[in-house]
């Protein structure tokens, strides 16, 4: 089953943009931010109100630097953890450009960039938006208990990312480009809790990872870093024990997790970073950023989600997880 | 703006299926639909679960006419109402192709195949399997009030559609294709009421087919029908009041509405059918049946999403509407 695609026409990466929440801005990631929040809640009355906030400014952020306005976008294309992807609809108001919805949970910044792909790189398009958001507090009450509980969190807990990312892929123009991407499938081990969402995706991750590998036939040290969504630290140590165990594959060092390097371990987030916005300010602030620099060249973003529901797990289902990667060269 | 592409490789409709709740089963399409059930608990502990049970039917009725395993598939991509669509993802564990998760409330049948066409109609792919399901049961109790509370339904009310209906887009072989599709952006016109979807969906699907027949520059009676998704009895009438006041657009008696026709009067379902299900049955059971009799030679259907959500809606928030279009011809 071949899941891996090079589009003909390569989707460049004309411009990309970070907004990121105040513990986030205190963590290893800081400096490559573009806007760093002092008030995660913006000032709204919600914090709903304030994660499509945040939506709109990393979509802002990404147009100004590719140098376009929302008007000459032929799409854009994003989702959200919040049920019924309300972040992306009502940024998508806003913005005014025609519409894809999607729901990937934590994997929707390489989802997003995979359907950017698919507009831009088959020929249809040529300019697409890619977004996603996620927020700390919108995400915990939905999924988890209410904030004002002050429920003490288990060790395999991770810390859902209050920020946003978006890039703005091209069919000219400089820049680094899509080189290939992986679309994942549903994978399920039977993890249930809700506070180990490392577990639930670790397997997806590497299913992932081993179709790209096997489907281009690239050497496991091609990439100059490859990095998770956000497995967490507990996530990345199964997912390496998993790609051993499984797949007799070892890629070293050169295999990190956004979620896992997101915080400084003083910041107290037990197993790290999680949520759509984890992936989406490490690809767009920096990863992008130390390619900008010089010190990538090659890099693979496989971003990870737990696909859980409330409903399904009161009703005894477990979690399955996705991973959809995208391999970015300059 | 452009919202309208026609795929160089046309997406070929390959096969079809649907499975159909009793009380669609007893409406105007029901000698359409591939499977009627008796019991819409399909003898499950939940309706979620049913619902999951509903997609896979589709799915696999859909591969059988395609003469396909799920093996065979390059990716399967859809979305439904539950709440991180859930239905959507649990088949998505069980066929095992790749997926790509989509989220569009009710417009979902069209944006899987806009998105199916993305992969075929761009060179990536030979084979996508496009789905979606919505069940009266599951979404009464998410979007409005538990089934067993016994409220009743104000007139502007639809019916959730209990059903889901698959199409496996392919490069090669004999049968009708996606000629063109648009994609629509999100319209609000301030409406806030959950139980007059119709008229929170009219005006996005206005202006879809605005852009479409800009985009196109075809004559207004170029299909032999058009049929939205389920604006309902209030809805498309709305949505002719629009059309010819703010476009000076009359579509005639080609105007259909798949909500407005799902159902019976006598019935009982007020202003009609709603849900993802709602297009996708009709879709893929009247509309691609009626084709293949040969007594549609060009037709469009334009899927209606109300982008509801209950968190938003109690923060004040009005629903913003999305459509869909995709176009079919022998």
């Amino acid at each position: 089953m071949k899941q891996t695609y090079e589009p003909k026409i390569a989707p460049i990466i004309a411009g990309y943009g970070t907004i990121a929440g105040p513990k986030e801005g205190e963590g290893r990631f800081a400096k490559y931010f573009d806007n760093i929040l002092t008030d995660d809640k913006m000032g709204q009355k919600s914090y709903e109100k304030a994660e499509g906030m945040l939506y709109m400014a990393a979509a802002n952020q990404a147009l100004i630097r590719a140098g376009i306005t929302a008007e000459e976008l032929n799409c854009m294309t994003g989702g959200d953890l919040l049920n019924q992807i309300i972040s992306s609809n009502y940024a998508a108001r806003e913005i005014g450009a025609p519409f894809l919805g999607l729901y990937g949970a934590c994997s929707t910044m390489a989802e997003s960039l995979i359907a950017g792909s698919l507009m831009v790189g088959g020929g249809f398009m040529d300019r697409v938006l890619c977004v996603t958001s996620s927020h700390f507090s919108t995400a915990e009450r939905q999924f988890r208990m209410p904030l004002e509980m002050g429920g003490q969190r288990p060790p395999t807990a991770q810390w859902t990312v209050t920020g946003s990312g978006a890039t703005v892929l091209s069919n000219r123009g400089p820049g680094p480009h899509i080189a290939r991407f992986t679309i994942g499938r549903v994978v399920d081990y039977g993890v249930n809790d809700a506070n180990n969402m490392g577990a639930a995706m670790a397997p997806a991750a590497a299913d992932t990872l081993a179709a790209h590998f096997r489907d281009t036939r690239l050497p496991l040290d091609y990439y100059d870093c490859i990095y998770t969504g956000d497995l967490g630290r507990l996530g990345l140590q199964l997912l390496r024990d998993i790609l051993r165990a499984d797949y007799g594959m070892d890629l070293g060092d050169r295999l990190h997790d956004c979620g896992n390097e997101m915080f400084l371990p003083e910041q107290d987030t037990h197993c790290g970073g999680s949520g759509c916005g984890c992936a989406a300010i490490t690809f767009n602030g920096y990863l992008l950023k130390e390619m900008q620099y010089g010190n990538i060249k090659k890099f693979m973003l496989v971003a990870t989600g737990a696909l859980m529901s409330t409903t399904s797990s009161q009703q005894g289902e477990s979690i399955p997880g996705i991973a959809h990667a995208v391999a970015v060269e300059v």
